[in-house]
């Protein structure tokens, strides 16, 4: 077998066997595949496509590359969720000890942010002394211990991935749906995932700008489940605006807190329930959605997912105190409230926009590996469909240098369009994509 | 400017701007812009596509990427000729003595074969002694004193293609009707030429298999020529069957030898004149075809172009009692006929595996910088159309090892179909492209 066959292969439009597939990824981790072979195969793949078997093969020959977890030992079934990222989404946050607290343990990697859509791994670091870097061996104990844990992804879980993204990111070939598909289910299957909620987000502010996009990577993802083995649910959620009210890291890990408090956002508590009942039913802890959804309204209510909360941030050695007392979290200097220039019915809050008012004030980083600000960010006051009267708040700015006050609020003004006329409220779901297990008849 | 952002442009299928062009092309050959960008590029221009202009523009960026040749001091009009390559040609060495005998000197700079195509530098270096690398100074010199000179293609002229082409031939991007026209045309600018004929060769044993194909690819050098204020014409010729009677190295210059003796094979002669003729004209030596066909043939007839012939080879350190006395140059050890196994008109004798068959023998390299055996290769002798009887010679097979004679002969009778029916010959060419210089009317 050669490189090049496999790449003119592709190039002609024809699929490729799961042999070649493998060959060539093995080739790839080895540095035996150059990465212009690399390259030029995925602008290939970009351009032409992948059928959901190729793309399964593909999955599964990166997720194979490196270490696969094995949880079968600590979990019945292992659930994780993903989201494709966005603005203001610390639904990871809420979900995960809601799970846990339901008595499913779950055990999540996750990544940090990059642009203006933020990350897991980053908003949990706003609490001094969360460790996110933990080895395979304190993963598993935790999972095990507590019932949960969430860590960034360790090194070699599905290595190909990573050299193949780091290829994708200065060749222009991101945007290719079989290979976004491939690359969020392998590192999901190589964490050991059998049963996944995917959050795939639509609009502004998201990766997929199209509901029809968005829909051709969730049914990938869930092709790729049916062909592999996995339980793959797909759930279509609105990312035109902000998720909740907070966008930057301590003021989204407060929001997540008052939320664990019963005392969230309207949309974002509503989404929080929503992936946690598939998780659940997943997860075999209910036998149906409303089971699902009753049971982790109950562990909210009841604190229970709160204290899990608590234990995930002890056992990875947070200061419990700080998320007992969030004030006590970082605090931006400079806290301004932006009004509304005129009154009407909100059409727009432009998702990225806000993201990229956030990154502007320090709360993301522009490339790898730059530092990030904490405690600065943007607080949504309005959403759309909201009637706003002039000079009424629609966000507060949290700001560590007084000149960036002035620009971000410029800045998320025009994020907004309003209009004279009644304007519908943003769906928080546009669809979901695969079947819940159906529950077996008793005999 | 950002590499990526030009990968992104052409892979949406976007026209590319001059200015970002010779940014990739300079950063290729700087070494800024890594192997893999530009694999990605090369791949998103094979599936996309290039317009004129832009083939124009990549053409020029490439060409002026090293040393120009500015022969304009030596020649008015510096005309050059260039064949996609087939099996059989040797038309350079009987068109360029033919043409600098007219007293229009050529200065060549012409290519290594490689894989079942011969390449002219091969063939020349059947003769002892003969030095086909030339200094810039040299090939000036000898340009200049003998009015015919022709060498290998020096290091430093066009290096923006040696980087392309070595990149395209490992990631499946070889075949791209772009990236081809300018390979050729940058090669030949920066060779100096300001007139083309171009020798496009479609068929079996061309790399353009169907003369749409090889019509896109002529048209699009015609077009370069014209936005780069070089005169080009292009001529579609047969590549289904071998031009001439001798495939392998010797063994074509000494049916150059023979043609610049008057006593050629009547297609490969035919074939010569056109061209020569097409030179002519473009190099203002003649006013239209039929005057430069006629100079063509008196040149033949009266030995002119048998002597530059000559002073070719002795200026180039060549043994000329070798070409004096064909018998001298490399014999192979094995002559043996292949007969025909039944009666019937030729329909097919398909040129690539004749090339391949001579590539068996040794005549030709695998690879790049495999040794090759000069003496060995094939005669062909009877074309499509020809009626041959049974036990009728059929090929003459010049081999070094004896187990090679027989493999030869089985190969070559599969290059054969027959029919009981009278087949047409197939035409030596199928049009031209381009238009030549209209004659200035006298006032």
């Amino acid at each position: 077998m050669r490189a090049v066959d496999i790449i003119i292969k592709k190039r002609d439009g024809l699929e490729l066997s799961r042999e070649e597939i493998e060959f060539f990824i093995r080739g790839m981790v080895s540095g035996e595949i150059p990465d212009y072979q690399v390259a030029a195969w995925a602008m290939a793949v970009m351009l032409r496509g992948m059928t959901e078997q190729e793309t399964t093969d593909l999955t599964l020959a990166m997720a194979y590359s490196g270490e696969v977890l094995d949880l079968s030992q600590i979990v019945p079934v292992a659930v994780d969720k993903h989201s494709t990222g966005g603005v203001g989404d610390k639904t990871t946050l809420v979900v995960e000890p809601t799970v846990a607290a339901c008595g499913l343990p779950v055990g999540k990697m996750s990544g940090r942010g990059l642009g203006f859509s933020g990350g897991t791994i980053d908003k949990m670091e706003s609490i001094r002394g969360f460790r996110a870097t933990l080895s395979v061996e304190e993963f598993l104990f935790n999972l095990k211990t507590y019932g949960i844990v969430l860590s960034a992804q360790t090194a070699n879980l599905a290595p190909a991935d990573g050299i193949l993204y780091a290829l994708r990111d200065v060749t222009g070939t991101v945007p290719s749906i079989p290979l976004i598909a491939s690359s969020i289910m392998s590192k999901k299957i190589a964490a050991g995932a059998q049963a996944i909620v995917l959050d795939v987000k639509v609009g502004k502010g998201a990766f997929m700008r199209t509901l029809d996009e968005a829909r051709r990577l969730a049914e990938l993802m869930v092709a790729i489940g049916k062909l592999s083995g996995r339980r793959v649910i797909a759930l279509l959620s609105d990312m035109n605006q902000p998720l909740g009210r907070a966008v930057g890291n301590a003021l989204e890990v407060k929001e997540a807190i008052r939320t664990l408090h019963g005392d969230g956002p309207a949309d974002f508590i509503e989404h929080c329930l929503v992936v946690a009942s598939y998780m659940l039913v997943l997860g075999g802890k209910a036998k149906d959605l409303d089971q699902a959804r009753q049971m982790a309204e109950e562990a909210i209510q009841e604190r229970r997912a709160w204290e899990k909360f608590r234990t995930l941030v002890k056992a990875q050695g947070g200061d419990v105190e700080q998320v007992d007392h969030p004030e006590l979290l970082p605090q931006a200097k400079y806290i301004e409230t932006v009004k509304s220039p005129k009154s009407g019915y909100l059409s727009q809050v432009d998702a990225q926009r806000v993201g990229e008012t956030a990154l502007f004030l320090g709360a993301g980083r522009a490339k790898k590996g730059d530092p990030i600000d904490h405690a600065v960010g943007i607080e949504v006051l309005r959403k759309v469909g909201d009637f706003v009267a002039l000079g009424e708040p629609l966000f507060v700015i949290h700001a560590n240098h007084s000149d960036h006050v002035a620009v971000a609020g410029e800045q998320l003004l025009t994020a907004c369009q309003w209009s004279d006329q009644p304007v519908k409220p943003l769906p928080l779901f546009y669809g979901v994509v695969g079947d819940l297990p159906v529950e077996e008849e008793k005999s």
